[in-house]
């Protein structure tokens, strides 16, 4: 869905779905670009990191802490989510931290501006991600690198193998492309960096997970799903596209809640991670 | 498929079949369990790890790095490709390792041998994966872990999505289920060390991926791939049991080949990863 020439993020803003955003950290969320940025700060302490589509703000955060004598700006197309994001910074005691509402395709920077330019599930929401990448390299130094990690939500790895919980992962990827993203971001990377003029050369392309396996992190996963399928904007668009019933819903729900106490129970999500090296 | 009660290995021993197993390290393979044996070392550096399942051994010989006082013993129930690991490990100087021949559902040592027992594609070949789990633990000393990686043949991402390809996952992963194996044991390794007698408590769960992205990663894999299909044990298999066509596995055949030389082409195998803290 474009707004303006701007994609807006289809999952919503309301405290109940952003919880599990909460939880993403660098280590959990960037561990692929921490080498990159710490050789990058074994040159020059002072180096810039750009966030882009931060949402919540606390993978910036928790990135501001690997240049502790460097510098990071967080930009998010919602003033509402970057004021919550400040919030979480200010508790966090992160002091090398700014904010800027800005859109991914009119980044208001000149270029060459940052030595590090990072976005985490943006681009999955994105209805040209490969103009999002240009400008993500465009305001990046040379020398610099731009680092993207996007969900592949038709890549999940779920045990016990419950029907209804298959069911509501392939709603989630279905809606993500009706929306007019990718359900299937995570894969097509290295393509959409092509199609932004990036060489292959310059690219460099890894497969992370998340894990959720332990009990605690089974029902924080589960029950953030649960909460978007009883009354988040998946739930509004699914039932206005025909993309799923009530009904179905409600099987879906029960699914999650029988596979969040099963004592056996583990989910893998995949993603797929590039590394551009900016020349 | 049960011999005397043990499980042979599916994919078959031939050097063409086995080229892909010796870019296998700890690095890209164990990495999961590095940090357990990096505590582990500091505490007593002069600790005994057991490689089960050890095929070509390279696994093994990599991780005898990681503990250069110690010992590794490195088992296979195949002597013909214990031979060849032994010549690995000699032509890459590694010393501290032995070789035995033994079944994983038999293991020749005492209770509380080892303070290391590892695995990487072994139970995902086994119609008792509980019972192999069983007897790692029994030889593992208290204090001391188990580790064990399976793939899931299930979970994979690939870019672009080709059907051919698709199905030739799905074949690999059918061929396993057939031979009294799993193709998706990656995801099942909690049930088969609850079933094992292990408690939830003692149990740490990830995913991990392999990625083969570079061009030369993509055709080492994928060749790997063509060749089983074209001469390996599970081209016969498939034929005899019905589970793919001489045709449906040419079509498969041109589509690897298609993929391997595709620019933005990547793939992602997911593999579940257990670590159990032996009480």
């Amino acid at each position: 869905m474009s707004v303006d020439g701007h994609n807006t993020y289809t999952p919503g803003y309301k405290p109940t779905h952003t919880t599990h955003h909460e939880w993403r950290t660098a280590e959990n969320s960037a561990a692929y670009l921490l080498p990159y940025i710490a050789k990058l700060v074994e040159g020059d302490p002072n180096i810039k990191l750009l966030d882009v589509g931060a949402g919540s703000g606390t993978i910036s955060a928790s990135l501001a802490k690997y240049l502790p004598s460097g510098q990071v700006v967080a930009t998010d197309l919602s003033e509402e989510i970057l004021g919550r994001a400040k919030t979480f910074a200010e508790t966090s005691g992160v002091k090398n931290i700014a904010f800027k509402q800005a859109s991914v395709y009119e980044l208001p920077f000149p270029a060459a501006s940052f030595d590090v330019t990072h976005a985490s599930q943006v681009l999955c929401h994105l209805d040209r991600p490969d103009k999002a990448l240009a400008e993500m390299v465009r305001v990046t130094k040379p020398g610099g690198v731009v680092g993207v990690r996007e969900s592949d939500l038709r890549t999940i790895c779920s045990w016990p193998d419950i029907k209804e919980v298959r069911d509501a992962y392939e709603l989630m990827a279905a809606a993500m492309d009706q929306a007019g993203g990718s359900g299937m971001g995570g894969r097509r990377l290295i393509s959409w960096a092509l199609a932004a003029g990036v060489s292959r050369d310059s690219i460099t392309q890894t497969y992370g997970t998340w894990t959720f396996s332990e009990p605690s992190d089974r029902r924080m996963w589960a029950s953030a799903m649960i909460e978007r399928f009883k009354t988040g904007e998946i739930r509004e668009r699914a039932l206005r596209t025909g993309l799923a019933t009530t009904g179905g819903m409600e099987e879906m729900i029960k699914g999650l809640e029988r596979w969040m106490i099963c004592e056996d129970a583990s989910m893998g999500l995949v993603h797929g991670e590039i590394v551009i090296r900016v020349v």
